[in-house]
């Protein structure tokens, strides 16, 4: 599955490591690219060094006009999914979404624009109680993945992380003050 | 299931954002309780204003020693969970998770002390890859609970969304200016 995310409507300073952390769930739970605007540019810088440090790709491009992303990628049959609070429940969405080959996930901040609900081809609620993006973005990415991005390996780390029952086991695998 | 969570470490004002994500999530998942330490005081306003609003039950508590609550805790067979990137996989914990009865989840902030590990019954990796407390605590409890949380009646709310394909629907219970 071909897993993008689009990020909008963050508007105030204090959403900036709410927005990191949505960014953060993008790359670990499977997502090649990531579409931002109204973020401080320093998010790419974060997210690089993660991707330098923990391995495999991935891909930040800011935006100004969120309108042109979702026209393009429906217009190349990308699947849009509005993750709202509002939407059809996740419980009964989950198997399509599962068979769904290339998929364009849309994460509001507190307000997004109405015509969004009309855009996306779902509005999916995680829970109709409100709680954050990020987890509302890593239930859906979990649940339409089965717990498969769990598996992934990410090529070409510089650190990894041996699963252990108790403690810590890292491995280096260079140097990290090149 | 019983489930309560302990958030422990957090030093810097830029996480209150976090904190209060973490909160929203462990009320909005079905945790009935959340221990807290070194936070702004605020958030409790927040999340009762919240409850209040959509309903249910949920209590939080600020606490100063968080090894005493783990103690009673164990003391009265609770298990203990801790997130952290370091642990085994959730792929390979989930079926032994929803088995338990009674639970208390530790989400620590970026540093968590050494002892923790030790202390837990389980040290559990929403994947091993960096990502966030908030979306790592929600998947955590996504699948202990499998989805049924979302299906939970929160009680006595003044408003309530009904699931819709577009926009909103949202019953207004009681007037919100009292």
């Amino acid at each position: 599955m071909v897993i993008e995310i689009l990020r909008i409507g963050q508007r105030l300073v204090r959403d900036d490591r709410v927005t990191t952390h949505v960014a953060l769930v993008a790359r670990a739970f499977g997502a090649s690219k990531i579409y931002m605007n109204e973020v401080n540019p320093e998010i790419k810088n974060t997210l690089n060094k993660i991707t330098e440090t923990w391995g495999g790709k991935f891909e930040i491009e800011f935006i100004t006009n969120w309108k042109k992303v979702i026209k393009e990628k429906k217009a190349n049959s990308r699947k849009i999914i509005h993750l709202t609070m509002y939407g059809e429940s996740i419980n009964d969405l989950t198997s399509s979404l599962q068979k769904e080959e290339k998929i364009l996930i849309v994460v509001g901040a507190e307000k997004v624009p109405r015509e969004i609900y009309d855009i996306a081809d779902y509005n999916v609620a995680v829970g109709n109680q409100p709680h954050s993006e990020i987890s509302a973005l890593a239930v859906l990415l979990d649940r339409i993945q089965k717990g498969n991005q769990f598996v992934t390996k990410f090529e070409n780390p510089s650190r990894e992380i041996i699963p252990t029952k108790k403690g810590k086991n890292v491995i280096m695998n260079k140097t990290m003050d090149k």
